[in-house]
C-alpha cells in the first residue's frame, strides 16, 4: 500500500521515546481525552485505572517479547530488599484489566463495561508517532460466563462514536470475524489458522503477492489463489462460497455490522463500519469480531482503533470464564497527527477567560476582590501579577484570553472597571458590582 | 500531638504499595480530580503532563534518597543496548516541572501557571495512607526572572478553593515564611538555620521537649525557649520581638495571608488560612512562603496540601533564574479518608442515566436504535445485554442508573416504551417519538 505522508507533531521531551507536549499541544491533548471520556461514558462505560506497574509473570504469560517490558529496579537499596525486583511497566491496558476483573469478580457487576484512557510502556525503537510511553484508550465489555454479540457491536458503535466526535474527517473501520477466518483457512486447505492468520495480518505492509507466496508455502496444495480472491473481494461476505461452512461465523459477522451500524447512526451506503475478510488482528487471543481502523486523510499511522473478542484472556488466571469485547484507540500516535488540526491546533492556551490586569500594584487588594467576585460567579479569571500594561494584555491575548478588566485608581474611586475585548480591540466602562453579570453576558455572546 | 485514627479505605491491587480502586472508588476518584481541575483552571492555571520517566541524575540532583528511586531495567536486551538503564520513574511533580520550564522557557508565557494531577513513585514502605504509587495535584506559578508575592497569595487562595470545594469539612492552611523563620533563628543565636529548620519541622511529630534539647545542642548560648516562645505563641506575629530584625519578612508573610484570605473570600475570624510560625517544611529548596495544611476532621493524615515559594530550583539546570511557587494536594492520601465520606463513598457506579432493557432478543436491533436515539438527545443510554429482565433491571439499580426503558413486542406495535423509575418503582408508558424529550424531564426533576 503506497501511504503518503503527512507531517507529524514534533514534540518535546527530556528522554528519547517518552515524549511531552507543550502547552498548547496539551490543550489539545485534553480537550480529545474529554471528548472521548463523553461519549465512551453516554454508553455507560465506568472509568478504572489499574496499577502502572504488575507482576513480571503476569505480563510476560501474554505473548510479549520480555524485551519489550520495562522493568523496575530500585537505586540502591540499603536494607538489602529490593521489593521492586519482580515488576514491571504494563505494556498495554487488557491484561491488566482482565488480572484486574479476575481478583475482583466478586464486587464487580456484570457485564462489566470499563473504559481506561492512560499510559502504557514498551521498550521499542522510537521513531514518528511511535513511543516509548503512550496513550491508550480502551473500552472492553467482560461477561461472567458468556456475553452476547451485541457486546460486539456496542464497542464498534462506541469507538465510532468517540472518533466522528473527535472529528478525524473520514475513517474506516473494517470489521472481521476470526472464526471466519479460521473456516475459510480450512477450507482453502489450511490445516492450522494461526500461522496464516499471522500472514494475513501483515499482507497489508509486504504486499499480496509476497503473502501469496509466504501462504503457499504454509501447506501444499492449498487454494491459495480462490483463498485470497474471496478476501480481497469487493464485496467479500458475497464472495463466500457456499461449501465453505462459515454459515454460523458469517451470520455472527453480519450481526456485528448490522448492530453496530445502527447504534452508529449509519445512513446506506455510509462505508465508515464495513465487513473486510483480510483484518486478522496479530494478537493470538482473539477469538471471534477483530477490528482495525484507519483515517482516510492519515493512513500512513496504520489501524488507530483496534480490537476485538476474547473468549479466554482471563483463562490463564482463574478458574471461571469472562469472556470479552474491547477496542482501543491508538491516542498518541492519533494525536500525532490530529493535533496538527484544527480545532486543536489553535485552542486557547489559557483556561482563564478573563484577566485581571494590574494597572497600579498599591491597588492588588482590590484587583484580588475582583477577581475573587468573578469567579464566584463562575468566570475563569487570571490575575496578572504585574509588569507594564501593554506587555499584560499582551501575554493574556496571546494565552487566548477574551477580556481584560482594567481598574486604574480613577474606576477604583468610581466602582467601576474597564472591559477591554482583546480581540477585537474595543472597551466599555461598567459598574463593578454587576461585572460578572456583564462579562457573562459578553462570554456568551 | 495526639492524633485519632479514623477508618481507612481498604484497597485491592495485586502489588503491595501500588494500590487500585473498585470502580465505586474510581467514581469517587474522578469526581475529586474534575473538582480540583475546576478550580485550578478557574484561577487560569494550564494543565500540564511531563513523562512520567526522568533522566536519573535529574532526580538525584535534587535531594532525595536514591533508595526511593525506581529505576527502570529492559527486562531481556537482546540487540545488548539497555536505552533504560539511566533512567527512572518520577518521585515529584515539581523537579520534572522545573526541567520542563527551563527546556522550553522560550515557547512558555510567563508567569507560567501550570497545574498536574498525576501519579509519583517511591519506594518506601506501605503503610495505611502510604503508597509507593500515588497521585500529586500540584499548582505551581513560575517567573522568568522575577515573580511577585501575589503568586504566594493566589497558590494558597486555589488550593483553599480546592479543598473547600472538595467538601473536606473543617481545614487549617498553616503559612509560613523561611526567612522569618531564618531571621528568628539568627535572632536566638543559630548561626546556620537549616539543621534547626529540620528540627523545627518534626517538632510535632517528636514533641517539643525533645526538640528543645535537640535545637540546644545544636547551637551554645542559644536563646531556644525564647524561641520557642515566640515559634507556638497563640498571636505569634504579634510575639516576634521588635529587635529580631525581621521587618521585611514579617511583612512578606503578612501580605501572603492578607492577600491570600481575601482571594479565598474569608470572613474575620476564620482561620482556615492563617500565620503559624513552626511550620518549617523538610526540603531545603524553599525560600521564602511555606505552608502546610491538616484537616479538622482527619488530622491523622498529616498535612495534605503542602509547598511554598522556591527561588532557585531551577537554577541547576540553566542560568537563568526562573522563581516559583508551588502548592500539591496529597491526592491517594486524602481520597483514604475522603473516599469514606458522602458524596464520594455513594455516586451511582455507571456513568449511564438509563438503561434501555432487553425484554425480548428478537427486538435487539429496536433497541439499539432507541439507545442511539436517547444518545443523540445527550442522555447517557446504557443497553442491556441479555438475561432475565428482572436480573437487569436490579443490576441496573445497583449501578445507580435511575431511569429504565422497557419494550416488549406491544410496545413496539405501538411504537411506545415504559418507563420505569428504578428508585421510585413507579412506571408511565411514554411515545417513542418523544423519548428522549420525556427522560430529559424525568433527569432534570
Amino acid at each position: 500500500m503506497n501511504k503518503p505522508s503527512s507531517p507529524s507533531l514534533p514534540l518535546v521531551g527530556d528522554v528519547s521515546g517518552f515524549p511531552e507536549y507543550l502547552p498548547q499541544q496539551q490543550r489539545g491533548f485534553e480537550h480529545a481525552v474529554g471528548i472521548i471520556r463523553g461519549v465512551y461514558e453516554s454508553f455507560g462505560f465506568v472509568p478504572l485505572e489499574t496499577s502502572r506497574v504488575e507482576r513480571t509473570e503476569t505480563l510476560l504469560a501474554k505473548g510479549i517479547a520480555s524485551k519489550e517490558v520495562y522493568g523496575l529496579r530500585r537505586l540502591n537499596v540499603e536494607d538489602g530488599e529490593d521489593g521492586s525486583k519482580d515488576v514491571a511497566l504494563r505494556f498495554d491496558l487488557t491484561v491488566p484489566m482482565a488480572r484486574y476483573v479476575v481478583q475482583n469478580q466478586g464486587q464487580l457487576v456484570f457485564p462489566f463495561r470499563r473504559y481506561q484512557i492512560q499510559p502504557v510502556w514498551r521498550g521499542e525503537r522510537p521513531k514518528a508517532g511511535r513511543y516509548r510511553q503512550f496513550y491508550q484508550c480502551d473500552i472492553d465489555t467482560i461477561g461472567d460466563g458468556s456475553l452476547p454479540i451485541t457486546a460486539d457491536a456496542e464497542a464498534i458503535a462506541c469507538a465510532y462514536g468517540a472518533l466522528k466526535a473527535l472529528g478525524v474527517g473520514a475513517f474506516g473501520m473494517r470489521v472481521n470475524n476470526r472464526k471466519l477466518l479460521s473456516g475459510l483457512l480450512a477450507w482453502a486447505g489450511f490445516a492450522e489458522a494461526q500461522p496464516a492468520i499471522k500472514l494475513i495480518d501483515d499482507a497489508e505492509k509486504i504486499g499480496w503477492e509476497k503473502t501469496a507466496a509466504l501462504l503457499a508455502g504454509l501447506a501444499a496444495g492449498a487454494k491459495v489463489e480462490a483463498l485470497i480472491a474471496v478476501l480481497r473481494a469487493p464485496a467479500p461476505l458475497e464472495a463466500i462460497p457456499a461449501d465453505a461452512g462459515v454459515d454460523d461465523a458469517l451470520a455472527e459477522l453480519r450481526t456485528v455490522i448490522t448492530q453496530a451500524r445502527t447504534m452508529a447512526g449509519l445512513k446506506d451506503g455510509d462505508t465508515s463500519i464495513r465487513p473486510d475478510l483480510i483484518i486478522a488482528r496479530g494478537l493470538d487471543y482473539y477469538t471471534g469480531t477483530v477490528v482495525e481502523t484507519t483515517l482516510a486523510a492519515a493512513p500512513e499511522l496504520g489501524s488507530i482503533c483496534s480490537g476485538g473478542r476474547y473468549e479466554n484472556l482471563a483463562a490463564s488466571l482463574g478458574k471461571k470464564a469472562f469472556p470479552g469485547v474491547g477496542l482501543s484507540i491508538g491516542l498518541s500516535r492519533l494525536l500525532s497527527w490530529l493535533l496538527l488540526q484544527e480545532p486543536y491546533a489553535s485552542l486557547p492556551l489559557s483556561p482563564a477567560n478573563v484577566v485581571v490586569a494590574c494597572q497600579d500594584p498599591t491597588l492588588m487588594m482590590h484587583y484580588a476582590e475582583v477577581a475573587a467576585l468573578l469567579r464566584n460567579d463562575g468566570i475563569a479569571t487570571e490575575m496578572a501579577l504585574g509588569g507594564a500594561l501593554g506587555t499584560q494584555l499582551k501575554n493574556a491575548d496571546k494565552k487566548g484570553i477574551r477580556f481584560a478588566v482594567i481598574i486604574g485608581q480613577a474606576e477604583f474611586d468610581a466602582q467601576t472597571a474597564v472591559v477591554k475585548d482583546l480581540q477585537a480591540g474595543t472597551q466599555n466602562v461598567a459598574p463593578l458590582d454587576t461585572l460578572g453579570a456583564t462579562l457573562g453576558k459578553l462570554l456568551k455572546a
